[in-house]
């Protein structure tokens, strides 16, 4: 699949940092940029843009806040090398703590938001774009919301200025056949607007969700190296960058930073395909629950798990 | 999804022990053979049917063999609770040396072949057939085989009396558009048969491709607990009961036996996901050089690896 208006939005550091608190060192960092770049990868999230006073960098690593000084030391005196982004949850920045893209290292700002959320989330993107960023709305969670709810969000997306929206499976509980009709929905729903896509692994259906939702005509596709990210994890990026035939993307780069710094990691962090977290997939929850067991010494007692999860239903 | 012509056939066992030489307790065997029936599988593929002559019980565990004696010892004095399956390789299993229907446990024989031996296979079959069983043909490879040859290789299927023809993604190589096409070509070229999926996992789509085959209209689905099988795995039951609305399927038995017999395997035998199965299925190559890589000191210097498959091509 070669269609030169897909981009390849790369979160290690960003949905990764969930499971660790952003806790990455400078090296770290430093070469998973310098990977990406030489992979062709087309954008680097590299954090989450965040109030400094609503967070203490005494507990979060410096990529909970992506200011101006954490990325200067990551991207050195040379010129950058690639397009950096970060998400920005509602909420938890401040506007007036949006420094001009003029004084920013940082090209695009993704405003991540749950259904009832899209009107501040319209505002905080336009006041990102008026700065002078591109910016995206990351609409979280359609798995669970109702179909008026859904109409009325894109309805409002439609009528703003802000121009690429995304299709997130927070719960990693959608099929290839919900990306078809969902996406058939955005487009339909919000014409002109770029469409992107954000998968996770509970179902092993991330990767495969992603090239569903290529099939469909989006073009903004989300992935972690060796799919590292919360509960489940995400889209894996070499297999993405394998499948995209787009001559400009090297999948070697990859598989060299996955050795260096993503391995050591996983000796460190679970994530990834296990049975709690299919569980909460398949029932369409947020993996919450699945993470406290996954973290906790009971996390081999998936049948209890399972019990304590459906109980409530008789889905499974 | 719920079609009633839809069946569900574990290879647990027989997959799963590729990695251990079928070194499968009884206990392990009679747990997964209960577990299965209580979820409402409908086939369990317990090994492979071999010529005693041929291998060592030395070397090999008894699911190599799946002799009478063996197959006893699981079911026990009650009746039997699921129809048993077991796999025949060309080459390795002689006419005379299967027993007659009447006189064995089995149900069904599933032939494997390469495209080279299907001539060989029908001949195979048809005897299975004529002894009494239920039978199969299992097309392995296709991901490497022409499109003459294929052709051919159809044709000779579709005047043979073997009812059940299946699409083997023995590579991981393939994407659901290679599914869809392929399906397309099977049920164009075998009008009146039925057609089974069995895919790997080595870009994490064998459950999405088996997805796409069920949409195709494929209804004999292969998969193992928790997806363990040779290199990267197989599609995993647990999804594929999940995804199947049948309301005779039961996921809480697999679950229980995933954590009582499935995960002590896992600390011992490595399957799933990892980059030099990857890389194979992307080069649509045999996962020797990858199960080699995983077994040696050096698994973790996947980058040399990649080098060292990746060497004679430019394709990745």
């Amino acid at each position: 699949m070669f269609r030169p208006e897909i981009k390849v939005i790369d979160c290690t550091v960003r949905d990764g940092g969930l499971m660790n608190k952003w806790q990455f060192t400078d090296k770290f960092v430093r070469n998973v940029y310098n990977s990406l770049a030489a992979a062709g990868v087309d954008y680097m999230e590299i954090g989450y843009l965040s109030s400094e006073s609503a967070f203490s960098r005494d507990e979060f690593g410096p990529w909970k806040f992506c200011a101006e000084k954490d990325l200067q030391r990551i991207i050195g005196k040379d010129e950058k090398k690639i397009k950096l982004s970060a998400m920005a949850d509602i909420g938890r920045i401040e506007h007036d703590d949006i420094p001009l893209k003029s004084e920013s290292s940082l090209d695009m700002i993704r405003v991540a938001c749950y259904v009832h959320q899209v009107d501040a989330a319209i505002a905080l993107a336009h006041h990102c774009m008026d700065k002078g960023y591109e910016a995206t709305i990351n609409l979280m969670a359609v798995s669970t919301v109702g179909l008026r709810d859904l109409n009325e969000a894109l309805e409002d997306l439609s009528k703003s200025r802000v121009p690429i929206i995304y299709l997130v499976d927070s719960f990693g509980a959608f099929y290839s056949e919900d990306i078809d009709t969902l996406a058939a929905k955005y487009f339909e729903r919000l014409p002109g607007k770029t469409i992107g896509i954000h998968c996770h692994n509970n179902q092993q259906l991330a990767f495969a969700n992603t090239i569903a939702g290529i099939i469909n005509g989006i073009n903004f596709l989300d992935a972690t190296l060796y799919g590292i990210g919360r509960g489940a994890g995400n889209c894996t990026l070499e297999l993405l960058m394998s499948f995209l035939k787009n001559p400009k993307f090297k999948v070697r780069p990859l598989i060299e930073c996955i050795e260096k710094e993503i391995f050591p990691w996983a000796q460190k962090i679970d994530w990834g395909y296990s049975i709690p977290y299919m569980v909460t997939g398949v029932l369409n929850q947020h993996p919450r629950a699945a993470m406290a067991c996954m973290e906790s010494e009971d996390k081999e007692k998936v049948t209890e798990f399972y019990d304590k999860v459906a109980s409530a239903t008789e889905t499974l």
